[in-house]
């Protein structure tokens, strides 16, 4: 889509300098065809280094924009990217395309469906009632017990696993929200992408990123009803137990452990090796490997002082 | 059903004053046609307003009834509800019927399965793997990606989505027990109603009323993992993240957000434009609009200042 | 398999004293013709009375095992365990073997998957989408309503419902880590038996045990979105709020009352008739029935008392 049209269709002016325009994408990640956005007035520091062909930005941050990027002047710049999300969001199901590709060895049961462009290795076992969409692509000997759905674009590794009822590449969580409180959705362009040798447990989420990739590295091992984010990068041979809830951006070093119904703030990031116990609520980034609980936060052998503190305030106060 | 008929099949007396019985409903809101139950006796005075045909009653209760309701007199109101509930049952699916309506536009993918008497609006998109329960009215412009179940009788807008693996109009959790500990099933006669514009994420559970319906109003978003219990109101625009459980006929206002993993008791109501905090655990109505945070719940700026408390306690205490 | 080629297969020495080896299992429930282990020297009391044919265990702790049974010397235990559990697992899904047997009265809706074996009891009912694996054995009077899963060997009673999106019997959560962090299955040979009159919501998900069955006794109310880890054994008439997580092994007595968002660590249990009220967290045995609330857990009484004096703390440094 040319610059000019994609104003047009935002109601918003044209600032010259014609370039075609293929999607949209962070400060930090956009290339010289991407519309990015500034809504945080906190990250007006990231718009001198990005890339983007145009930003879609407020008046009075446009002044920190670099000569080379395009203004876009909006009032509010989130609302402007919701509305233009939906430029860029590719149909549910293309009908049309690529017959399926089925790699020597692969078992395709009954009620499978298999949309157009999509790719399957050798020696994998798609079993019933799963959905594969467009243009997926899913590395051999990987197994999708009955209905797991795998949204369009999304890429699953070799040798991985995924139990039934399992959603990979539904869409983030994501909208703005207009002055009087209504939600427009920013559509989820982005998918997801899980390395070789993951192993997903049944009835879990893992949602499609909003620009980019979600991402689940190899050799992970993720329980059943576990809920991650858009935009979350798992590091290898991590271990996330059931219940756990990754918000959006969350990034995980390799072999952290998330105990049972622990969860994540998001954009934060836990350093490799690190241990949440059990129902721990990470809140902010976490710089050292460690055992950490609670929620806040907190070192496990401190939060086990506190509970003997409490403890004793509870025996003290009986008396 | 004749009242006569109702009694003996609850083997229970006939209280005489032959009527028409058509289903079960709460005292306040049981019409001419329907029978009502005391159980707890906090809430006797709720007997003199009631329009009820008849109230399955204790005998000491009984006295507090208007003249006009009948009397139907039990040990254990609410267990004789239990097996009443099962007279009102509609099947679970009747292959008899209207043939299912599908409006211009809507492409029902292969796999998907509607029942008689749905009706399905116009440009919708089932994907494969939806199920479709008899009486089920979606609204034009609708997605149901893969694998979404709708239960029977079940309403859903105009211009919604629902996520894989969702399922809408589930059993609520209820059932009485006996005095030996088993329990005996309510059967949920109600439906759910999802207004238009509603976003809903992958594997959420919105459990049907036990009588009348679970309402998700207008505009509202809900992400992944979410558990709706019956008879629940959720007001305009609100805003429920991953994991987050509403119990049973939990009234929220319009805007108001759950954050993530959080929850309330059930048989509460939240100011409109109120937050709740991820983790919150709502145990008693919020009456005010503000941020709320804990359990059991606090203002968001009292949770803050407790923790620095603890946080103090617990660095003296290390000295 | 002969001891001799299990020696083989995981490369370890021949211990002599030929034998036939058809499984793997605890120490204690080990019979004649099962390889056991021992990982952890804490429990090595419990070699002297097992009845395994071998065992799995480290050179130091070899001279514990009782004169008849077979050591198997092995550096990491439990990692040879993993490897030795893929040559006893059954094929995901065999196309051959008797045909499914449907019980009189029976309905089996459209894109309903019945594998060979499996043997469905009278006047059940299975609705759409619904995939039943080798020789499952359902009861009578049972339902299953769309797009639930029962994966092979998993038993389930009579008058059963299983609500949409549920999951039983897929793979506990069991691997051993190497030395450098890269993690090996343990398959997960048991199954899951379901008793009579069990009722279980939508997106629930019960784990199939390492090694015989996880149990759900009858009569036990199940709500959405619960996760019932493998080798639990959950008593008769136990209720399980919604969005519950059990770990693995966890032991719930009778009449057990799991309040919304509980958990338990596993390897623990719960005397009959104990209530855990909502997001209670239990991390060790409940040995005296009554009501526990709170993380770590305490008596209801004891947790009120607590938040109470947190209250008083808050307002005093208020002032």
């Amino acid at each position: 889509m040319l610059l000019s049209e994609f104003c047009e269709r935002l109601e918003i002016p044209f600032p010259g300098d014609e370039c075609e325009i293929e999607g949209l994408n962070t400060l930090k990640d956009a290339g010289a065809s991407e519309v990015s956005f500034l809504q945080n007035p906190k990250y007006v520091s990231q718009l001198a280094g990005t890339n983007a062909a145009a930003v879609l930005v407020t008046r009075e941050a446009a002044g920190s924009l670099p000569a080379h990027v395009r203004p876009l002047i909006v009032e509010e710049p989130y609302l402007a990217l919701a509305k233009a999300s939906a430029f860029f969001a590719p149909p549910r199901l293309d009908r049309e395309g690529e017959p399926p590709s089925v790699g020597e060895g692969t078992v395709v049961e009954e009620n499978v469906y298999l949309a157009p462009g999509s790719v399957i290795g050798k020696h994998c076992h798609l079993m019933p009632g799963v959905f594969i969409g467009n243009d997926v692509v899913i590395g051999d000997d990987t197994v999708l017990y009955p209905n797991v759905t795998v949204y369009r674009d999304c890429r699953i590794g070799r040798g991985c696993i995924l139990h039934s009822g399992t959603v990979v590449g539904s869409d983030g969580f994501g909208f703005a929200t207009t002055k009087t409180g209504e939600h427009v959705k920013i559509h989820q362009n982005g998918n997801v992408v899980i390395e070789d040798d993951v192993e997903i447990g049944s009835c879990t989420t893992i949602d499609r990123a909003a620009f980019g990739s979600t991402l689940i590295r190899r050799g992970t091992r993720i329980d059943n009803l576990v809920q991650i984010g858009h935009n979350c990068d798992i590091g290898e041979y991590s271990v996330i137990v059931s219940q756990t809830g990754l918000s959006g951006s969350s990034t995980l070093g390799r072999n952290v452990v998330m105990g049972g119904q622990s969860a994540t703030a998001g954009h934060l990031s836990i350093a490799p090796f690190t241990t949440i116990a059990a129902r721990g609520g990470v809140t902010k980034d976490v710089k050292k490997a460690g055992v950490y609980s609670g929620f806040p936060l907190m070192e496990h052998r401190l939060w086990l002082k506190l509970q003997g503190m409490l403890a004793r305030l509870l025996r003290n106060g009986s008396r």
